[in-house]
């Protein structure tokens, strides 16, 4: 049974990602998601907050797992004897910098493989900053995000108002 | 009559920005310059200098508005009963935000529409950054700016130094 | 009254060029759709068949005009007395041709100028040349043509087996 | 047991499609080398004889098989039960084509997913088209293929002159 | 003193190509202007046409020299003792397959590098093929040519009728 | 005897850099590295570390020099009667940003021109923040840079430990 990881940031998960994780989900035994705690200067949720938000939304799926991580990607793979990572594509800058991660980490981990599925199109426009744009200007953000996270994103900018 | 709306943070505004402005005039029957008052941390230019400076660069053309704005550009589209967008291209990093900006647009307001020019060819190479660049080391900006902007950006530096 | 003129080999009409027609006519009092009648060395449509089914599609559009046209582009802008160009992008390498397009058009007519709309992104992924090929070996194209233009896709590849 | 699915012309295999080979047989249990049979005009290698040439070049690989077919490649998918296809990506234009094809193929099998591998960066330049050209021109091809394959396309280039 | 290979088409030369041989001639000893022999199928100039239409260009450049050359580049930089190739670039397009040809002919030669120079802005939209297609359709190409290149590009037309 | 500028941060000279400074030091006569002071925010190596570190690692090459700037790149090119930039190219985002600094030096600098040279496939996926992240978290960057250079970079990481 193969394990696949899935890396990010998810701050917040948005209905691109889980679109990612719902199509890996099919495809390998085992899925670990894989919050990267250090990335972000100052993020919107705390990494604790970002794995619940993660677990309650993919509570449907049976194989897949939330965990967070600090430091190399490449260590946290080899630590769950995982050797394949997943990153979904959206757009040309993401391919050219999800390539040379990839390279990077060949050169580093020769045993570990990365793998690309594309963003469903109906998703193809998001990510999560635009969509914090969005919601600290008080935009309505329903149509990008599922109701629960929707509804910590909305409870976040008013605790700062 | 069609109201078109050029939204950006013209800090400062360049021969580039001044191309799509005029060609974006001759199109439709009212222009509304948007100039963002939120986005940039620290601009060389207040909001409202930018906004005069906007105003004079444009005394010639009788269908073209100034204002400022912040918040959601959808919302200062709604605000102002334009339903036309314009955004100018340079180059494909240009292309792929604008288009993940166009679309998400398009989800929050489906009766606004996004048209996008291609800039002069003359002027294909400029931005607002690289002209602050040359101006703080004391190149000469002559080639890039309108004399009167030219010489507000120049007299920004000298009192900083 | 502004005139604008949406050129291509429409062979055949996609959901996407609708897409493009419907929007332009919504920005412009006049469209006129360019039937490009010397481009293709073997089109699957004449260009009498494109125009009409071009007429059938946009029937239900009061402003929307269809010709066919061979030469230069250029020229039949000027004899339609059209100022500007429309053009749909999907994608970088549309980009990058469009882009040289519009650049040649305006050192030989800078009068003329041309505007790009992006595809809805439901229909960003078609083109005419798939439609065909998929229809070709018997797939499913009703989810990319008006249920007529199918219909005579559908007849045209019947007829040749 | 997941079946991945390898599509392409293969005129002939090279060092980097056995690359994508090679870590695709790591990562699912069955693996399909689909041979476009209709896809060329003039192929140099005939279908049957690309499927030769691949099936010596991965006798070492037990999950492994080849099949040649024609007609839609997501009919092809579903003939074989396999639920993935595999593409290798090496530059911008593979990708927006592979993208196009990737969402042509959802809208008409949403049950097959598609997914990307990188080609190793030593192979990153290769393409068949290439080692012909070179082959033609009496260059030296041994870096770009397995021995016998470079054999049997010497032997080919010989027989034409 | 260093010599530079600078191969092409030119079918018909540009001013574009121009704009590039008088940039090397500045930047090395030696320059040699290499004219493509086998790679169109049907060019509208012979080579031999095509060599003196550059001797011609070219005349008033003293350290630039014009051959014919057919097979591989790499042969024909060998023959001329050059280690240095020179390619314009003028978009994303161009600098994939570029950079892919660069690479094979590390390959192939470690001893011969490559350079590029992006094109002049004033010709970056222009291609050889643009070019003909306008004469073809009665264009004017004045902006685009040498005089005494437009004059023979418009013979042939003028021929051809 | 031509002499090439080669412009950078360096923090710190990757072997990425080292091939491209290698490969102009065969081209041109003579080849000035040109360290910039003034562009990073907080380098983790002073300019003048940065200038010893390039003088140890480009000790074999006898007609380099090392010198840092400030300021516009092109008044240090003009000092040093330098006549052209030599510039890597490794990806799109790259190139997009390269050609926007070259075209605005040839409008403030027409004596001066730009050459590009692609990295090394080896080292293609290299740049110097990927390897001080690495650093960072511990990894392994012996693969990356010359030893002496990835001794420091871990003294420095030992040191804000």
């Amino acid at each position: 049974m193969k394990t696949a990881i899935y890396p990010g940031s998810f701050d917040p998960v948005t209905l691109g990602h889980y679109d990612i994780i719902e199509r890996t989900a099919k495809m390998f035994g085992r899925v670990i998601i894989g919050v990267l705690n250090n990335k972000m200067k100052s993020p919107l949720f705390s990494a604790q907050e970002r794995v619940n938000m993660l677990k309650e939304v993919t509570a449907n799926l049976p194989n897949v797992e939330v965990q967070s991580f600090d430091g190399l990607l490449i260590d946290f793979v080899r630590q769950n004897s995982g050797g394949i990572i997943v990153r979904g594509l959206r757009a040309i800058t993401d391919f050219e910098y999800e390539l040379q991660m990839a390279q990077t980490n060949r050169v580093m981990a020769p045993e570990v493989d990365t793998i690309f599925l594309t963003t469903n199109l109906k998703y193809s426009y998001l990510s999560s900053s635009i969509v914090k744009e969005i919601a600290e200007n008080k935009g309505n953000i329903s149509e990008f995000l599922h109701p629960s996270v929707a509804e910590m994103v909305q409870a976040k900018f008013r605790g700062q108002a």
